[in-house]
């Protein structure tokens, strides 16, 4: 069943106001979004610098030097310029507004008279433009700052950058395409599929949708550019370089599974899923829910982390998940959760809202440190820093964030999805709202009655408790996400229990609803247990501890060294308790035994086994959400503990 | 307390005849030496041609031609000429006598008239001659042809190879030293140390031991390479090619483990220690027992292997231990097995005899399949077929013996040892003999009072039973190693019990033994579960099976797929049964439980634990010895099993 009368909620109309996520949101955009300018103005002693202001300032011609940095460093600026723009739903702040204003002022200086945008083949390789397009990035930087230029329009109503992005858009329009004297091809990084429909849903302009459905049906099915020498370079000596890399090995209906680098996949289906939407077209939705399905039952981490290999940053092969070589980029989570997100459009299911969920609570946020000012691109789930330091297959691995990266895609990417976090709440199709995500907000919607308003308080994700009090014109269905792990989940209205009928995991309460009507959502969530296909090796013999959408994780601050050397006794059940930590979070504990490395003399490596002689000692691990792991000093971590 | 009046002990005078062993030097001599032969003559379809005997003939003159291979491609020829000299004790080939003097002539015809003899600086880089010493390998081939030279002359009395490498040393001589005009310098792969001395002992001519020492000396005492451009060319882009990968980051009596390429440190360690012995150095033998412990006691596999990560083969630090991205090159535990040799003419101790049996019965001999003509070069303790064709990090794990390597050293290295096996087994300190190992033989040695003979029956590994017979001149102490692993230890003298004082792990029965004298040893050998010291976070969670010297191994073909998803019940004790593999092995069984994967989704990637619900499944794993594993086709491997 498709679900195609889909209203697409404009952000700065769904206002987070959520007592777990409000300190995240104002740490980004009091903290994260400042900082951010600056490194990206390289004004930040001790971070990188970046060079991407300094390029569009170069290309404007208002400064003189030359291009620093990656391909795609513009892009790191355009998710500066969406996230900033996203930040003035919470805070108006002139000094932002100004800083938006000057760099977009910038980028339509840099611009060239035939639309053309992109610093790095302005300045340094301009007999190179669209002759690279495996590896250039060109497209993957419009799409960027085309999904930086309709969070403008849409927050603020300011169309400048839109339309400096519609003429370079209209230049890729112009050049791409089935035909003589077309560069018949698609994107080496997708990006600007979903970017496209971004601005199609934004303006109603079907040329963005057209060159969407162009880049995201061309893809695997056209040479494109797997016959030119920027795909050659790599291909030639990496063989986790091939067209798989690309996802271009096979159109999308013949693709079994998410292969290759796991942000361009995402990004992939992210569009391609969009694209579905408006074609209706139910064989692509049919590609999208097995490409799903396949991704995360086979190849995603227990945090909704994706992508097994830092080499190629990407997706291996079917149950492939080590724990402490993963490379779960946090790019890649923010991915899975955005595509996750157009396949709720597609077919509101609670297992899409699931994994969203699992994404943004767990390997998404780890991304950036409770200072808002360290970032991890990899988000491991076993680290010993020692090893990491050292091992070379540990290369992609840091054992602690860093301020900013040489490569800085995820930095400002976090960001912009935590300033963007209302877009994730809801979905609408006609007068069928879904609430995905017991998120607090604000939400001003409309249904055919008329306009109406949702105020959501939440206890999530300590508590299965929300309250949601919705006021104005009646007429609107209010289906409720009964999460995969709630249990005796109820609803009451107006404080009385009511009947729902509960369709793919979505509760909807009978009767009406008008204004002034209360919906109470309550559920338990038990701390438990959670083991893995035994198919994944690494997981065998090991167990993991989750509490509604967050999963847990030991840190040798809480315990003690070796953190290996403890094994749960599953017979006694997980304990909770009151911390003083991280203002007050209750920590899960696990009870066990654990073999004393002090037991062991430092150089003894084998022992014969006998029960009782290994340095067995009674023990009790202290567990702690994994996003907050790495916020007090370098130590080891594991998510998955011995059982 | 130093043993200084050591009998290197020719290993002509001990031929090995063993029910265990026999098999495998057969296989080297009858079916492995004459395959080498043809390798490096590149005579074999399906093997990389090698090109080292045409590099000889190209250097000779009698071929046309350019040089192919390794800068140290002609040590495989090396170690075939020893390989090829030891097989002689074992069967007397006109081919083989032939092909050595073939190759020795040519040898001779390729040496340059002041004694250079390298054919790739000969045929390939005349000017860089002397100039690459960190990478070059002209010290390492000198060393490798040096010892094929001692061998071909202690087995057959032939002197022409080693007046060849007599004119070769002398020039190394002439050039190498401290003082004006000298290169003050020592090699950049560790080899020529142990062969100078093994050139000493058996000739007395004290040049070799000078030079031994004055490299052994040298190393990380002087600047030496570190200040060449071949050094530096690795050093600045890869921090593990620093000094330490080459042991030249501190005079090895400051040094505390074994650092830096494995092969290296063990061919380095077991030259000191024969420079030591020379000496009678006691801060040097320090030195080396403080080593020796740290790199058995924190860096050692339970299999004998050396060496953790592929990049630079090297250690890494103590207790990194992955058992799927090992590198445990058969070289390095050669060089292991070589070096605890050393210690025991040091100090009969028989925690050394321990590792030297661990790694011969198990790192060793895995190297080479039972038909004699494929190879290991990375002996891994854990391998995923899917996962090691795959995975970048895996990229130097084959989950199939090969028939031939580009970098060849393992083949004819694995091949020289089992021919040379004869020399393992004893040590002699005047008239005390020490038996390290309990494989059949018959030996032919000397004591203060004249010739006697040693002829040895043993079942071992598969039973703790030898029978010794002494014959001849009177006067030899034989003490008769007790190994870690055994119980119940007992020795019969002519048919009656013996009592025995016991020093460091070896047994002196009382009284002389006279012509005519038998000794019987017996121990039992309990299958047992093996536990890693808790610091060894790969291993934590899990035990390994050993009997006797035998570490075992799951494997698919005898189990099921997904070997990790076992979990062994400790109170159960491990089973014996006989089986028709490899001409009627018996097979160890482990009982417990497994999770089948048949009980879950081929997409359902994780589930909350309950104790029945995760596929649960008795299960028996059936074990073989690690050495045999790979000789029924490609699967699932693990030493380590989850408990």
């Amino acid at each position: 069943m498709l679900h195609m009368e889909q209203t697409i909620i404009n952000v700065k109309n769904v206002r987070i106001n959520d007592s777990f996520w409000n300190n995240r949101i104002r740490n980004a955009v009091e903290t994260a979004i400042p900082y951010q300018w600056r490194v990206l103005n390289d004004n930040e002693p001790g971070a990188e610098p970046s060079h991407a202001a300094m390029n569009y300032k170069i290309a404007a011609g208002v400064e003189k030097g030359e291009f620093h940095g990656f391909r795609f460093q513009d892009s790191d600026l355009a998710k500066w310029i969406e996230a900033a723009s996203f930040s003035l739903i919470y805070r108006q702040d002139p000094e932002v507004e100004r800083e938006l204003e000057e760099i977009i002022d910038l980028i339509g200086k840099a611009q060239q008279p035939d639309g053309y945008l992109d610093t790095y083949y302005i300045l340094k390789k301009p007999e190179a433009k669209w002759k690279e397009i495996a590896q250039g990035h060109e497209l993957y930087v419009t799409g960027h700052l085309l999904e930086a230029a309709v969070a403008r329009y849409l927050v603020s109503g300011d169309d400048k950058l839109l339309k400096i992005m519609e003429k370079n858009v209209d230049l890729i329009r112009s050049l791409f395409g089935h035909g003589e004297g077309k560069i018949d091809s698609y994107p080496g990084h997708e990006e600007i599929e979903l970017a496209l429909m971004k601005a199609y849903f934004a303006t109603g302009d079907r040329k963005y949708f057209e060159l969407a459905n162009y880049f995201i049906e061309n893809r695997g099915t056209t040479i494109g550019f797997l016959d030119d020498e920027s795909f050659k370079e790599f291909a030639e000596t990496n063989k986790h370089h091939q067209a798989d890399y690309y996802q271009a090995h096979a159109p999308i209906r013949q693709q079994d599974a998410a292969d290759g680098h796991a942000v361009r996949a995402m990004y992939f289906f992210t569009g391609a899923a969009d694209v579905a939407l408006e074609k209706k077209d139910p064989s692509l939705v049919a590609a999208l829910e097995k490409l799903w399905k396949h991704t995360v039952g086979r190849r995603m981490y227990l945090t909704g982390g994706v992508g097994s290999q830092g080499v190629g940053e990407r997706f291996t092969i079917d149950y492939d998940l080590p724990n402490d070589v993963c490379y779960t980029e946090t790019c890649a989570a923010i991915g899975l959760a955005m595509w996750s997100l157009r396949m709720l459009r597609l077919s509101p299911e609670a297992k899409y809202a699931d994994v969203m969920e699992r994404a943004l609570y767990n390997n998404v946020i780890s991304g950036v440190s409770q200072d808002g000012q360290h970032y991890f691109y990899v988000n491991p789930l076993a680290v010993k820093p020692d090893v990491a330091h050292y091992r070379a297959d540990h290369a992609s691995v840091e054992p602690s964030r860093v301020k900013w990266f040489g490569c800085a895609c995820c930095p400002p990417n976090v960001v912009r999805t935590l300033c963007g976090l209302g877009g994730y709440v809801y979905t609408q199709e006609g007068d069928d709202v879904y609430q995905h995500l017991y998120i607090g907000n604000e939400a001003s919607l409309s249904c055919s009655g008329g306009p109406f308003s949702l105020t959501c308080e939440s206890e999530m994700p300590w508590e299965g408790a929300a309250r949601i009090t919705y006021r104005g014109a009646a007429g609107a269905r209010l289906h409720l996400r009964v999460p995969s792990y709630a249990k005796n989940f109820t609803v009451k209205k107006n404080g009385q229990p009511v009947c729902c009928t509960v369709t793919n995991g979505y509760a909807l309460p009978e009767g009406a609803l008008s204004d002034g009507d209360t919906l109470e959502v309550s559920f338990e969530m038990d701390a438990h247990f959670v083991a893995a296909n035994p198919r994944v090796t690494e997981d065998c013999g090991k167990v993991a501890v989750q509490r509604g959408p967050l999963v847990y994780c030991a840190e040798q601050v809480d315990n003690f060294e070796y953190l290996n050397s403890f094994r749960a006794d599953l017979k006694y059940p997980i304990g909770m308790e009151q911390s003083e930590l991280f203002g007050g979070i209750r920590v899960l504990t696990v009870t066990g035994m654990r073999s004393d490395a002090a037991a062991w003399d430092a150089d003894e490596l084998y022992r014969d086994y006998a029960p009782g002689s290994m340095g067995e000692t009674p023990a009790t691990l202290r567990m702690v959400p994994y996003f907050l792991w790495n916020n007090r000093g370098e130590g080891e971590m594991t998510v998955w503990i011995n059982a």
